[in-house]
């Protein structure tokens, strides 16, 4: 294959690209060859730097093995928010509601396709809610059956750590069923996080 | 700007994809780390390595200053069809009604836009058209308005030519108007190419 048709199929296949539009993509950026070159050298970058933070599972630079959210001492140390994807966090952060940490599953419980407890990275969240005291847990995953079987499998997980006067909480029900959290207006995502709901329910 | 943030900017803008898309596609390629490196490699190399045919403006690998279409003693070299893009040569290949040679416009004549006769690499066309003796040329331009002119212009240019016997064809009226040629199935390509019409009218 030669160099085009390489191109081409390492487009193919990304999120929301078929074959047309990797063609048109490559076709465009040999026309604007500065674009390609920066998205190549900012692809390198990312894929060998970017690393998972070690206490919240977030993309982190790996010459800091934790996060800018969870060293930042002004946020508040009691308050976990666990959430799917970094997107999420990203989502949540415009919203300005929330000044809490987070744990990000990487995923959501889905059996058919492979994702357990082990793969939502349980035993690192168990790890966390060991070593800091926390007084709420909200459980922002998004409103589809995969979101829900998730957040009641967290919640159970959660009464059993018997953690004193932990409370509990979802996103209030503002967020519209069988979306993707991530794709949500800020407007809607500040307002579930201020109406959330105690659980269980 | 951290490297995450620098990878979602260089993907906003491409064909296709806006600012949330790109994020998707940045998040889908931190996950499959393999695609993403494979991916910065692809694009190193083909804006590296691949150039312009110096005989018909097609892409070519930079080690070969002719491409594999020109250098093919098989096709007919007696015949020329002037196209606006590389990818419009793709799709008139994959109709496999054509065996002659190419010359690539990069583009369509939009003044508006600052697309002249320069910009259209009409000195490099004049030069093929002294130095090989073509029998036909064919102008399998977008049946788009700033297509229809560029088709004119040639067809003046090719009438000034003073080359003898030359018949100057267009794509046939197949092509519905308003379309990109290279978004057109391979059918609707072949039978215009089969049907094409002589010049000027």
């Amino acid at each position: 294959m030669d160099a085009l048709s390489i191109l081409i199929s390492s487009l193919t296949g990304l999120p929301g690209v078929g074959p047309k539009s990797a063609q048109r993509i490559a076709f465009y950026l040999l026309q604007h060859r500065k674009r390609g070159s920066q998205l190549s050298r900012a692809l390198d970058t990312a894929m060998t730097t970017i690393q998972h933070c070690k206490s919240c599972n977030n993309y982190t630079i790996n010459t800091l093995p934790i996060c800018h959210l969870c060293s930042n001492l002004d946020r508040d140390a009691t308050t976990l928010c666990i959430v799917e994807n970094p997107t999420d966090i990203h989502a949540i952060e415009q919203s300005q509601v929330y000044h809490g940490h987070y744990f990000v599953l990487m995923g959501r419980l889905s059996p058919l396709d492979g994702m357990g407890p082990q793969e939502i990275h349980i035993p690192q969240l168990e790890k966390k809610l060991q070593s800091q005291q926390f007084k709420e847990v909200i459980l922002a995953l998004s409103p589809s059956p995969e979101g829900q079987a998730t957040t009641y499998f967290l919640c159970d997980l959660l009464l059993k750590t018997q953690l004193p006067e932990l409370k509990i909480t979802q996103l209030a029900r503002g967020v519209p069923f069988g979306g993707e959290l991530n794709l949500l207006d800020v407007n809607t995502i500040g307002s579930a996080l201020q109406n959330r709901a105690s659980l269980p329910v």
